[in-house]
């Protein structure tokens, strides 16, 4: 389905190749002030062009269909758009036949019996988290005390990021990585155990994001190796600061006050320049399948303004049903 | 928020020192058998008893208080209920004033400004998943082609587990663990792209199991390493069944019809029998805290079946919500 | 679906004669006095017992299984559930073979392919609404400056209503009638449209209430004779109140702080006395059923508390949701 | 809040002189045949135009920005948008200054705090319904075999339409009406009772249509002065038909199969030609407001088509929520 959020709801749409792509956010607050320009820093930090990245050009800004009157959102639901300028369909009956290792070719067929658009990877392609991002423009403004920064860490096994892109275009392959995300200065208190725990809210909308595979806050998988008196993160003040952050910021499925941090993998994108050999489903029999057309050598390099993005619109939603249910704090 | 999914919906309630936990089931197809008996295996497999976990044993057995008539579902909500009958309530208070590491004790009274039952960790405790297993019975019943299987394979960071905890029994410590889920013949084709894809909605519910801090599909984090030319899985039949299964059985958020597989991390119990330096909030500054009474040495080791129950309660209401919007398939 | 409520969610269970029914509520803010005792009032109200209401007599006192510690609801969900100790299950067999006009066992039969539990209704009977009143009781504090109060205005066409339920009984019938409900001091504000607008969550909670089938807001129906001129009401201070009040407090589905004002009807309950000419679905002809067993001669009688309840949950809802994206106004 | 439905979920959007106004499908099963043609009947029949109307001529045809491929629905969310070409902005300035009787005006005011775009009345404007046709639209394509009409029967309290427009006409007023809506061959069993009940789900969506102040089923709020022998139904046949329909095709909130019949009572519109006395917010005193502009005489002319669309809505969302529950039914 493609709305989330309890109170800032956001509603997704669009396909790589069709008419365009966009959002929907319901339960902005009114008086939150709106701008196409505001778009930009963030959606050109998704954009293609680096190397490592793919060669699609297009004006991205967002057009405001919605909800923003005079510079202010409105309290009604915001649509933002952007249209699909640049598409060069490339013959897509051919995975029908030949489905694309790692893509969702095979399962769009088996779930929307042969009827979905799969130009350009329709509404699975990495383009549908344009409004993603432009959504997280918004969520970030909700909380304007709050600073949401990701950065990719590792490429391909490296933190020598520029060396592995480069080695991989070199190999005409593709790389993972592994991106973090720091929340500085969150409200305490977010969080709606026992469904809608802080980790629950945001690694819904994370795995939303392609190519992610898997999250970890705080310590994380390393927690495994740890014993209880080390994990523990002592308090050492009234404000609930802690001594150590093995947590990430989160106890009980509620934020402490401190910074919250998770890392999320990213696979190598599943399009490569390589030759693989894998089923033709139309011949009944292995083939080699060679795919064409421009690729990301190592997509994670546009992720991490995305998962900012997931991260803000969490904060946003827990924060708007933490002040339904409690009415405003004194210490928010 | 104490409710999940879309048609196949739990609302779970209860506080571990509170006169009863349980857990209500919407949108059970009806004509399933269900029985209190059914029940024991997966209630059993999560109770405490061995080494390594605590000495408080219930009668657990669900009472159904409604949706079961003549031994089989109604489709009215099925509620189920367990008294808590074996309750020795710690002194709390203490921990309002000094609260535990790691522990959900400062982030509630933060929340809930006072007003939560923290006795025995209410309903942040462990003890509330006795619903989400029970619903897991359930759920399993939905799909009856299809199993599902988790286990520790770790814990402490190591693959020899008896060894560890009895390590950490003597430490008068806790460790954590590693558990990994496979799940085997399920449907292809479930997963709700964009915002609930497989990974989402799995995610979703994992992460309202109280001490885990990650989750990882497939080969997971370790996919930052590979190359593309590595990670895609090649078809190799007509079902679509893959040489590899570095996607864990999900593409572009749909499972593909192989194996699921995943692994959640599990961080070591806060509770431990060692000394803790930490704030003293009443008296303002730092003080030694030394937690009395039973805890799990390696809790991991009662998580599996609630993992299990987690992807079940998932898988059902995926199954149903794809039946709901494209039918019955011949290829189910 | 059992579920209602974006924040102040509940969720009920149960079956006229089976175990046990009940409501799970959720997002009750913490702090609120929650005692048996509060209950009695409005469940006595609700319950049996006067001229035109069935014998059925049970300690309808509820047992809180969670989310209340030292007489204030914690945060966590509420679950209240009364024992059914008086059930005397009538022959349902029959109804299997020979439907009662007006009464779900058809419909039933359909839809949950005979494994639903029809004994004294089931899950279709007027006694699941116990749990949304034990509800409402708790809703109505949320509010604490709003009066929500309904009654029964006539009966069987006649404002004169014990007059017509004694004809009634003495025709061995049963009779319909309308109940008002007048909500004063209500707060500005509250309603979301497009899709969650004042009338449209309160209707959608009303029309839950077994029986009813028909809701008009204002002047309602009446209105399709009125001029526009005559209609609107005309503003006559600066808090908003208005000198008529045609539209019942509500304008462009949203509260504007005058009285609310609603009608609801109430069909006569299809349980009667008299011999009915209906067809025999086993025997395949048309044949005269006499149903056996004690009835409500006037249901209505007992669901203006029910009304009440079903507004005063909507009230909680819109009021939280309001404060969620509005944050607290001064002029609430 | 604006969305609604469990599968078949719309979220709608726009603002009546913002740029554009549209609605997203998303649920719909991929497959069913969508071209902007399909939508020109329905759009016209909403669309201004005839004698008591408005004079606003746009070209409503549907942009379809996503879900959509070579004809066919894709299974990915249908968006539908189209352009306010004709925008003649009234001077909003005075209305809040002085809040026209029985407009949201004022509630606007008090919710949103200023920041809602209220020209042309925004996002309350009737104008915002295009969607909800439009989306009606598609949800009839899901169940083919059952129609849905819905027609004016009285005006001004008169059932000789025309007359009573023309004579309001000259009186410079507006007036009410009356609509029934008839859904044949409808599926048996929707309805999700206890708070998904056929009735629940499609107040909650008429409810939403501006203007709109009551609804009634069946027989309604005759019900109040009918015996149980007179009003109930018996069944005449094995398929459930009934020999009167006084329940209007709904039992215990579920279809029975019967025609669906419903009732819905529309406001005089708020605009009128008429001098109105009301208070001055900024002057502090009474005043006699006279609004210029163009209105509809009788808005209840175009309502019809919106009030199919919201059953239409209703069905198809009740229809796929029980396939997901309960597979696919012979009966069906």
């Amino acid at each position: 389905m493609n709305s989330f959020g309890n109170i800032f709801r956001t509603t997704i749409f669009g396909e790589s190749h069709g008419p365009a792509i966009g959002i929907v956010i319901d339960g902005c607050p009114p008086g939150i002030a709106v701008d196409p320009e505001h778009f930009i820093p963030d959606l050109a930090r998704r954009q293609s062009g680096g190397r490592g990245t793919t060669k699609r050009h297009e004006a991205d800004l967002p057009e405001i269909l919605s909800g923003v009157f005079n510079g202010f959102a409105t309290g009604a639901p915001i649509t933002l758009v952007t249209r699909n300028s640049d598409r060069i369909s490339s013959d897509y009956d051919e995975f029908k036949n030949i489905p694309r290792p790692g893509h969702a070719d095979f399962v769009a067929g088996v779930k929307y019996s042969g009827f979905s658009d799969m130009r350009g990877s329709g509404h699975f392609s990495g383009r549908i988290t344009w409004g993603l991002v432009a959504a997280g423009v918004v969520a970030k403004k909700i909380l304007p005390g709050t600073q949401v920064n990701a950065k990719l860490i590792s490429a391909g096994g490296s933190v020598n990021i520029e060396e592995a892109v480069e080695k991989a275009i070199a190999a005409n392959d593709s790389i993972g990585g592994i991106i973090e995300c720091r929340i500085q200065n969150p409200p305490s208190g977010l969080g709606e155990p026992f469904f809608y725990s802080f980790e629950s809210a945001l690694s819904h909308l994370i795995f939303s994001i392609p190519a992610i595979k898997g999250i970890e806050f705080g310590i994380g998988f390393a927690a495994a190796m740890m014993k209880g008196s080390e994990h523990n993160d002592p308090f050492i003040d009234r404000s609930g600061k802690t001594a150590t952050n093995n947590a990430g910021g989160i106890n009980g499925g509620i934020t402490n006050g401190n910074e919250i941090v998770f890392r999320v993998v990213v696979k190598p994108t599943s399009s490569t320049g390589a030759d693989q050999e894998t089923f033709d489903f139309k011949g009944g029999k292995m083939t080699t399948l060679r795919v064409k057309g421009r690729h990301d050598t190592c997509i994670a390099l546009r992720i991490p303004v995305i998962v900012e993005a997931a991260a803000a619109i969490a904060l946003a939603d827990l924060f708007l049903t933490d002040r339904g249910i409690h009415g405003k704090r004194e210490v928010l």
